[in-house]
Protein backbone atom coordinates (compact mmCIF):
# COMPACT_ATOMS: atom_id res chain seq x y z
CA UNK A 1 0.00 0.00 0.00
CA UNK A 2 0.57 3.38 -1.08
CA UNK A 3 -0.99 5.67 1.96
CA UNK A 4 1.92 5.03 4.94
CA UNK A 5 4.65 5.76 2.85
CA UNK A 6 3.58 9.11 1.31
CA UNK A 7 6.21 10.96 3.70
CA UNK A 8 8.92 9.19 1.36
CA UNK A 9 7.36 9.16 -1.83
CA UNK A 10 6.97 12.85 -1.34
CA UNK A 11 11.09 13.22 -0.13
CA UNK A 12 12.64 10.58 -2.51
CA UNK A 13 10.51 11.37 -5.84
CA UNK A 14 9.49 14.78 -5.53
CA UNK A 15 6.59 14.69 -7.68
CA UNK A 16 5.37 16.83 -10.24
CA UNK A 17 2.29 17.73 -11.52
CA UNK A 18 1.71 18.25 -15.32
CA UNK A 19 -1.50 20.53 -14.79
CA UNK A 20 -2.94 23.79 -14.18
CA UNK A 21 -6.34 22.45 -13.20
CA UNK A 22 -7.02 23.37 -9.16
CA UNK A 23 -9.55 20.90 -8.53
CA UNK A 24 -6.85 17.99 -9.59
CA UNK A 25 -4.17 19.74 -7.67
CA UNK A 26 -7.15 19.62 -4.54
CA UNK A 27 -7.67 16.09 -5.35
CA UNK A 28 -3.88 14.98 -4.86
CA UNK A 29 -3.33 17.04 -2.27
CA UNK A 30 -5.84 15.66 -0.29
CA UNK A 31 -4.42 11.73 -1.54
CA UNK A 32 -1.64 13.18 0.84
CA UNK A 33 1.01 13.44 -2.67
CA UNK A 34 3.08 16.80 -1.82
CA UNK A 35 3.17 18.06 -5.88
CA UNK A 36 4.55 21.07 -7.32
CA UNK A 37 2.19 22.10 -10.27
CA UNK A 38 4.86 22.83 -13.46
CA UNK A 39 1.90 23.17 -16.48
CA UNK A 40 2.55 21.52 -19.60
CA UNK A 41 2.25 23.55 -22.77
CA UNK A 42 1.51 20.66 -24.65
CA UNK A 43 -1.55 21.92 -27.07
CA UNK A 44 -3.59 19.02 -26.73
CA UNK A 45 -4.33 18.31 -30.58
CA UNK A 46 -3.80 14.35 -31.00
CA UNK A 47 -6.04 13.19 -33.58
CA UNK A 48 -9.05 11.59 -32.02
CA UNK A 49 -9.51 9.64 -34.79
CA UNK A 50 -6.41 7.55 -34.57
CA UNK A 51 -7.23 6.13 -31.22
CA UNK A 52 -9.59 3.31 -30.23
CA UNK A 53 -12.10 5.10 -27.70
CA UNK A 54 -11.97 8.52 -25.64
CA UNK A 55 -10.35 6.97 -22.89
CA UNK A 56 -7.28 6.09 -24.74
CA UNK A 57 -7.16 10.02 -26.46
CA UNK A 58 -7.13 11.33 -22.67
CA UNK A 59 -4.80 9.04 -21.87
CA UNK A 60 -2.56 9.81 -25.02
CA UNK A 61 -2.87 12.96 -24.25
CA UNK A 62 -2.07 13.13 -20.15
CA UNK A 63 1.38 11.29 -21.74
CA UNK A 64 1.95 14.06 -24.17
CA UNK A 65 1.52 16.11 -20.71
CA UNK A 66 3.40 14.75 -18.43
CA UNK A 67 6.73 13.54 -20.88
CA UNK A 68 7.02 17.62 -22.16
CA UNK A 69 7.50 18.68 -18.26
CA UNK A 70 10.11 15.41 -17.78
CA UNK A 71 11.57 16.81 -20.21
CA UNK A 72 12.61 19.68 -18.63
CA UNK A 73 15.44 20.49 -16.15
CA UNK A 74 13.70 21.40 -12.96
CA UNK A 75 12.23 18.01 -13.61
CA UNK A 76 15.17 15.41 -13.61
CA UNK A 77 15.23 12.63 -10.67
CA UNK A 78 11.61 13.30 -10.21
CA UNK A 79 7.87 11.67 -10.54
CA UNK A 80 6.01 13.41 -12.95
CA UNK A 81 2.02 12.86 -13.13
CA UNK A 82 0.15 14.27 -16.38
CA UNK A 83 -3.81 14.08 -16.82
CA UNK A 84 -6.21 14.46 -19.05
CA UNK A 85 -10.36 14.84 -18.76
CA UNK A 86 -12.82 14.65 -21.49
CA UNK A 87 -16.63 14.15 -21.40
CA UNK A 88 -17.85 11.70 -24.25
CA UNK A 89 -21.82 12.67 -24.88
CA UNK A 90 -24.08 9.99 -25.12
CA UNK A 91 -23.51 10.05 -28.73
CA UNK A 92 -20.19 8.87 -28.55
CA UNK A 93 -18.61 12.26 -29.45
CA UNK A 94 -15.95 14.23 -27.52
CA UNK A 95 -17.17 17.40 -25.60
CA UNK A 96 -14.30 20.06 -25.03
CA UNK A 97 -14.61 23.19 -23.10
CA UNK A 98 -17.00 25.56 -24.39
CA UNK A 99 -16.86 28.39 -27.33
CA UNK A 100 -19.42 30.16 -25.88
CA UNK A 101 -22.72 30.66 -24.20
CA UNK A 102 -24.55 28.93 -27.23
CA UNK A 103 -22.41 26.25 -27.20
CA UNK A 104 -22.63 25.20 -23.61
CA UNK A 105 -26.60 25.20 -23.77
CA UNK A 106 -26.03 22.89 -26.84
CA UNK A 107 -23.81 20.33 -24.94
CA UNK A 108 -26.20 20.62 -21.53
CA UNK A 109 -29.04 19.55 -23.52
CA UNK A 110 -26.95 16.62 -24.94
CA UNK A 111 -26.54 15.58 -21.71
CA UNK A 112 -30.19 16.32 -20.84
CA UNK A 113 -31.75 13.27 -19.92
CA UNK A 114 -29.48 10.68 -20.82
CA UNK A 115 -25.76 8.20 -19.66
CA UNK A 116 -22.62 9.68 -20.45
CA UNK A 117 -19.46 8.47 -19.76
CA UNK A 118 -16.34 10.86 -18.09
CA UNK A 119 -12.63 9.40 -19.24
CA UNK A 120 -9.56 10.47 -17.09
CA UNK A 121 -6.57 9.26 -18.67
CA UNK A 122 -3.18 9.43 -16.32
CA UNK A 123 0.75 8.99 -17.12
CA UNK A 124 3.39 8.57 -14.70
CA UNK A 125 7.14 9.32 -15.95
CA UNK A 126 8.96 7.73 -13.38
CA UNK A 127 12.66 9.50 -12.78
CA UNK A 128 15.36 8.18 -15.39
CA UNK A 129 12.65 6.87 -17.70
CA UNK A 130 11.25 8.97 -21.06
CA UNK A 131 8.61 7.15 -21.66
CA UNK A 132 5.26 7.11 -19.67
CA UNK A 133 3.00 4.29 -17.77
CA UNK A 134 -0.51 5.05 -18.77
CA UNK A 135 -4.31 4.21 -17.83
CA UNK A 136 -7.34 5.63 -17.93
CA UNK A 137 -10.80 5.26 -16.00
CA UNK A 138 -14.07 5.80 -16.99
CA UNK A 139 -17.37 6.77 -14.95
CA UNK A 140 -20.88 6.80 -16.12
CA UNK A 141 -23.38 9.83 -15.16
CA UNK A 142 -26.58 9.83 -15.71
CA UNK A 143 -28.63 13.68 -15.95
CA UNK A 144 -32.21 14.58 -14.64
CA UNK A 145 -34.28 15.95 -17.80
CA UNK A 146 -32.40 19.47 -17.56
CA UNK A 147 -35.05 22.41 -17.54
CA UNK A 148 -33.83 25.42 -19.86
CA UNK A 149 -34.67 28.07 -17.01
CA UNK A 150 -32.19 26.03 -14.72
CA UNK A 151 -29.35 25.86 -17.60
CA UNK A 152 -29.81 29.36 -18.86
CA UNK A 153 -28.87 30.18 -15.07
CA UNK A 154 -26.32 27.78 -15.18
CA UNK A 155 -24.59 29.41 -18.02
CA UNK A 156 -24.87 32.81 -16.38
CA UNK A 157 -23.19 31.87 -13.50
CA UNK A 158 -19.87 31.22 -15.57
CA UNK A 159 -19.36 28.17 -14.39
CA UNK A 160 -19.19 25.76 -17.58
CA UNK A 161 -16.80 27.73 -19.35
CA UNK A 162 -13.69 26.27 -18.58
CA UNK A 163 -15.34 22.73 -17.93
CA UNK A 164 -15.10 20.12 -20.83
CA UNK A 165 -18.71 19.21 -21.42
CA UNK A 166 -19.87 22.76 -20.10
CA UNK A 167 -19.98 21.39 -16.29
CA UNK A 168 -18.27 20.80 -13.20
CA UNK A 169 -20.32 17.91 -10.91
CA UNK A 170 -18.70 19.60 -7.59
CA UNK A 171 -20.58 23.12 -8.63
CA UNK A 172 -24.17 24.08 -8.88
CA UNK A 173 -24.60 21.27 -11.86
CA UNK A 174 -24.17 18.90 -9.33
CA UNK A 175 -27.98 18.96 -8.91
CA UNK A 176 -28.16 17.92 -12.67
CA UNK A 177 -26.62 14.96 -11.86
CA UNK A 178 -29.25 12.10 -10.74
CA UNK A 179 -26.61 8.65 -10.44
CA UNK A 180 -23.52 7.88 -11.21
CA UNK A 181 -21.37 4.71 -12.15
CA UNK A 182 -17.69 4.56 -10.99
CA UNK A 183 -15.24 6.92 -9.10
CA UNK A 184 -16.99 10.20 -8.44
CA UNK A 185 -13.18 11.80 -8.26
CA UNK A 186 -12.62 10.64 -11.95
CA UNK A 187 -15.00 12.98 -12.75
CA UNK A 188 -13.86 15.93 -10.59
CA UNK A 189 -10.51 15.55 -12.60
CA UNK A 190 -8.67 13.01 -10.48
CA UNK A 191 -9.06 8.40 -10.43
CA UNK A 192 -7.75 9.05 -6.00
CA UNK A 193 -8.14 5.00 -5.53
CA UNK A 194 -6.98 4.09 -9.00
CA UNK A 195 -4.48 6.17 -9.06
CA UNK A 196 -3.25 5.41 -5.42
CA UNK A 197 -3.26 1.71 -6.63
CA UNK A 198 -1.22 2.13 -9.86
CA UNK A 199 1.12 4.27 -8.02
CA UNK A 200 1.51 1.67 -5.47
CA UNK A 201 2.40 -0.86 -8.16
CA UNK A 202 4.87 0.73 -9.68
CA UNK A 203 7.13 1.92 -6.56
CA UNK A 204 6.97 -1.80 -5.65
CA UNK A 205 7.46 -3.12 -9.03
CA UNK A 206 10.62 -0.47 -9.79
CA UNK A 207 12.06 -0.32 -6.27
CA UNK A 208 11.61 3.29 -6.47
CA UNK A 209 11.95 3.82 -2.30
CA UNK A 210 15.60 3.77 -1.88
CA UNK A 211 14.73 2.19 1.86
CA UNK A 212 11.54 0.93 1.71
CA UNK A 213 10.67 -0.21 5.63
CA UNK A 214 6.79 -1.75 3.97
CA UNK B 1 -39.09 22.50 -12.49
CA UNK B 2 -37.72 24.06 -9.30
CA UNK B 3 -34.37 26.10 -10.02
CA UNK B 4 -35.63 29.56 -11.57
CA UNK B 5 -38.02 29.63 -8.54
CA UNK B 6 -35.55 29.25 -5.79
CA UNK B 7 -35.32 33.09 -4.97
CA UNK B 8 -39.64 32.54 -4.36
CA UNK B 9 -39.20 29.73 -2.36
CA UNK B 10 -36.97 31.35 -0.57
CA UNK B 11 -38.87 34.64 0.21
CA UNK B 12 -42.56 32.92 0.12
CA UNK B 13 -41.30 29.23 2.38
CA UNK B 14 -38.60 30.66 4.55
CA UNK B 15 -37.58 27.16 4.63
CA UNK B 16 -35.29 25.59 7.75
CA UNK B 17 -33.12 22.65 7.80
CA UNK B 18 -33.35 20.49 11.36
CA UNK B 19 -30.13 19.20 10.76
CA UNK B 20 -26.65 20.61 12.56
CA UNK B 21 -24.36 19.18 9.59
CA UNK B 22 -22.07 21.70 8.18
CA UNK B 23 -22.11 18.94 5.10
CA UNK B 24 -25.85 19.19 4.61
CA UNK B 25 -25.77 22.84 5.04
CA UNK B 26 -23.36 23.38 1.71
CA UNK B 27 -25.35 21.18 -0.13
CA UNK B 28 -28.29 22.78 0.29
CA UNK B 29 -26.79 26.20 -0.09
CA UNK B 30 -25.34 24.60 -3.22
CA UNK B 31 -28.55 23.73 -4.97
CA UNK B 32 -29.65 27.70 -4.00
CA UNK B 33 -31.50 26.73 -1.09
CA UNK B 34 -31.49 29.78 1.71
CA UNK B 35 -32.28 27.71 4.85
CA UNK B 36 -32.17 28.39 8.43
CA UNK B 37 -30.26 25.81 10.35
CA UNK B 38 -32.73 24.93 13.14
CA UNK B 39 -31.25 21.48 15.14
CA UNK B 40 -33.71 19.39 16.08
CA UNK B 41 -33.33 17.86 19.51
CA UNK B 42 -34.98 14.30 18.70
CA UNK B 43 -32.78 11.65 20.30
CA UNK B 44 -32.88 9.37 17.10
CA UNK B 45 -33.84 6.58 18.94
CA UNK B 46 -36.26 5.10 16.76
CA UNK B 47 -36.52 0.99 17.11
CA UNK B 48 -34.49 -0.12 13.59
CA UNK B 49 -35.92 -3.93 13.89
CA UNK B 50 -39.74 -1.97 13.25
CA UNK B 51 -38.58 -0.78 10.10
CA UNK B 52 -38.90 -2.68 6.41
CA UNK B 53 -35.11 -1.42 5.54
CA UNK B 54 -32.00 0.91 6.83
CA UNK B 55 -33.78 3.44 4.37
CA UNK B 56 -37.07 3.33 5.38
CA UNK B 57 -35.84 3.68 9.26
CA UNK B 58 -33.59 6.70 8.00
CA UNK B 59 -36.77 8.65 6.77
CA UNK B 60 -38.36 8.20 9.74
CA UNK B 61 -35.92 9.43 11.27
CA UNK B 62 -35.84 12.39 9.02
CA UNK B 63 -39.15 12.67 9.58
CA UNK B 64 -39.28 12.79 13.49
CA UNK B 65 -36.53 15.68 13.72
CA UNK B 66 -38.44 17.70 10.88
CA UNK B 67 -41.82 17.09 12.90
CA UNK B 68 -39.79 17.80 15.99
CA UNK B 69 -38.89 21.82 14.48
CA UNK B 70 -41.84 22.50 12.83
CA UNK B 71 -43.88 22.58 16.13
CA UNK B 72 -41.44 25.50 17.38
CA UNK B 73 -43.00 28.80 17.25
CA UNK B 74 -40.27 30.42 14.85
CA UNK B 75 -40.82 27.53 12.51
CA UNK B 76 -44.13 28.68 11.98
CA UNK B 77 -45.63 29.22 8.17
CA UNK B 78 -42.50 28.01 7.23
CA UNK B 79 -41.04 24.79 5.12
CA UNK B 80 -39.30 22.17 7.15
CA UNK B 81 -36.66 19.74 6.00
CA UNK B 82 -35.28 17.29 7.80
CA UNK B 83 -32.41 14.79 7.01
CA UNK B 84 -30.54 11.95 8.05
CA UNK B 85 -28.17 9.65 6.60
CA UNK B 86 -27.50 5.65 7.74
CA UNK B 87 -25.03 3.61 6.39
CA UNK B 88 -25.58 0.06 6.28
CA UNK B 89 -22.61 -2.57 6.20
CA UNK B 90 -22.44 -5.28 3.64
CA UNK B 91 -24.00 -7.59 6.01
CA UNK B 92 -26.76 -5.99 6.59
CA UNK B 93 -26.46 -4.02 9.73
CA UNK B 94 -26.50 -0.07 10.70
CA UNK B 95 -23.72 1.37 11.31
CA UNK B 96 -23.55 4.74 13.58
CA UNK B 97 -20.46 6.98 14.40
CA UNK B 98 -18.06 4.98 15.91
CA UNK B 99 -17.61 5.22 19.65
CA UNK B 100 -13.35 5.10 19.86
CA UNK B 101 -10.55 4.13 18.05
CA UNK B 102 -11.10 0.43 18.29
CA UNK B 103 -14.38 0.98 16.81
CA UNK B 104 -14.07 2.77 13.97
CA UNK B 105 -11.09 0.50 13.02
CA UNK B 106 -13.86 -2.39 12.43
CA UNK B 107 -16.24 -0.57 10.94
CA UNK B 108 -13.83 0.18 8.23
CA UNK B 109 -12.39 -3.24 8.23
CA UNK B 110 -16.37 -4.15 7.58
CA UNK B 111 -16.31 -2.19 4.69
CA UNK B 112 -13.37 -3.05 3.17
CA UNK B 113 -13.01 -4.69 0.09
CA UNK B 114 -16.87 -5.06 -0.16
CA UNK B 115 -19.73 -3.25 -1.39
CA UNK B 116 -21.77 -1.12 1.12
CA UNK B 117 -24.96 1.25 0.91
CA UNK B 118 -25.56 4.83 2.06
CA UNK B 119 -29.42 5.65 2.62
CA UNK B 120 -30.43 9.48 3.27
CA UNK B 121 -33.60 10.14 4.21
CA UNK B 122 -35.63 13.20 4.03
CA UNK B 123 -38.79 14.69 4.94
CA UNK B 124 -40.25 18.13 4.52
CA UNK B 125 -43.15 19.34 6.59
CA UNK B 126 -45.01 21.85 4.48
CA UNK B 127 -46.55 24.97 6.24
CA UNK B 128 -49.66 24.69 7.86
CA UNK B 129 -49.16 20.37 8.04
CA UNK B 130 -47.79 18.33 10.81
CA UNK B 131 -47.29 15.71 9.12
CA UNK B 132 -44.04 15.31 6.94
CA UNK B 133 -43.75 13.78 3.57
CA UNK B 134 -40.64 11.70 3.58
CA UNK B 135 -38.49 9.67 0.96
CA UNK B 136 -35.26 7.75 1.26
CA UNK B 137 -32.59 7.92 -1.53
CA UNK B 138 -29.70 4.85 -1.72
CA UNK B 139 -26.09 4.63 -3.16
CA UNK B 140 -23.97 1.77 -3.32
CA UNK B 141 -20.47 2.21 -2.24
CA UNK B 142 -17.96 0.11 -2.96
CA UNK B 143 -14.49 0.25 -1.13
CA UNK B 144 -10.85 -1.35 -2.37
CA UNK B 145 -9.13 -3.55 0.09
CA UNK B 146 -8.21 -1.78 2.70
CA UNK B 147 -4.48 -1.56 4.33
CA UNK B 148 -4.41 -1.42 8.42
CA UNK B 149 -1.47 1.24 8.33
CA UNK B 150 -3.71 3.46 5.65
CA UNK B 151 -6.72 2.72 8.28
CA UNK B 152 -4.92 3.68 11.34
CA UNK B 153 -3.53 6.82 9.57
CA UNK B 154 -6.83 8.01 8.80
CA UNK B 155 -8.22 7.04 12.06
CA UNK B 156 -5.95 9.21 13.79
CA UNK B 157 -6.70 12.27 11.64
CA UNK B 158 -10.11 12.25 13.82
CA UNK B 159 -12.03 12.70 10.60
CA UNK B 160 -13.73 9.27 11.26
CA UNK B 161 -15.18 10.32 14.89
CA UNK B 162 -18.84 12.13 13.85
CA UNK B 163 -19.75 10.38 10.94
CA UNK B 164 -22.03 7.23 10.70
CA UNK B 165 -19.87 4.48 8.99
CA UNK B 166 -16.94 5.91 9.95
CA UNK B 167 -15.57 7.79 7.08
CA UNK B 168 -16.49 10.68 5.22
CA UNK B 169 -16.23 9.79 1.65
CA UNK B 170 -15.74 14.15 0.99
CA UNK B 171 -12.27 13.66 2.59
CA UNK B 172 -9.09 11.62 3.49
CA UNK B 173 -11.06 8.67 2.97
CA UNK B 174 -12.31 9.10 -1.00
CA UNK B 175 -9.01 7.48 -1.55
CA UNK B 176 -10.69 4.24 -0.45
CA UNK B 177 -13.80 4.44 -2.62
CA UNK B 178 -13.13 2.30 -6.12
CA UNK B 179 -16.42 3.12 -7.08
CA UNK B 180 -19.92 4.36 -6.44
CA UNK B 181 -23.42 3.92 -8.01
CA UNK B 182 -26.22 6.13 -7.16
CA UNK B 183 -26.24 9.64 -6.26
CA UNK B 184 -22.46 10.83 -4.57
CA UNK B 185 -24.09 13.80 -2.80
CA UNK B 186 -26.43 11.16 -1.10
CA UNK B 187 -23.85 9.23 0.36
CA UNK B 188 -22.02 13.42 1.53
CA UNK B 189 -25.44 13.61 3.61
CA UNK B 190 -27.95 14.97 1.13
CA UNK B 191 -29.43 14.00 -2.31
CA UNK B 192 -30.05 16.86 -4.01
CA UNK B 193 -30.84 15.87 -7.21
CA UNK B 194 -33.96 13.98 -6.05
CA UNK B 195 -34.74 16.69 -3.59
CA UNK B 196 -34.77 19.31 -6.27
CA UNK B 197 -37.54 16.91 -8.09
CA UNK B 198 -39.62 16.18 -4.84
CA UNK B 199 -39.87 19.70 -3.40
CA UNK B 200 -40.67 21.54 -7.11
CA UNK B 201 -43.42 18.32 -7.96
CA UNK B 202 -44.98 19.49 -3.68
CA UNK B 203 -44.94 23.21 -4.74
CA UNK B 204 -47.00 22.63 -8.32
CA UNK B 205 -49.25 19.96 -6.54
CA UNK B 206 -50.06 21.96 -3.25
CA UNK B 207 -49.54 25.70 -4.86
CA UNK B 208 -47.35 26.58 -2.40
CA UNK B 209 -46.47 29.33 -4.55
CA UNK B 210 -48.51 32.81 -3.94
CA UNK B 211 -48.21 34.39 -7.56
CA UNK B 212 -46.34 31.17 -10.17
CA UNK B 213 -44.61 32.89 -13.20
CA UNK B 214 -43.50 29.09 -14.49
Amino acid sequence: ALAPRLAAVNAALRPVLASGSPRRRELIAQLGLAAEVIKSTFEEDLNKAAFAGAGEYAAATAAKKAEEVARRAEAQGRLVVGADTVVESPGGVVLEKPADAADAKRMLFELSGATHRVHTGVALVLPGESAARTFHETTEVTFGELDEQAVDQYIASGDPFDKAGSYGIQGAAGVFVSSIHGCYFNVVGFPMHRFHNELAVLIDSEGLLPEDAD
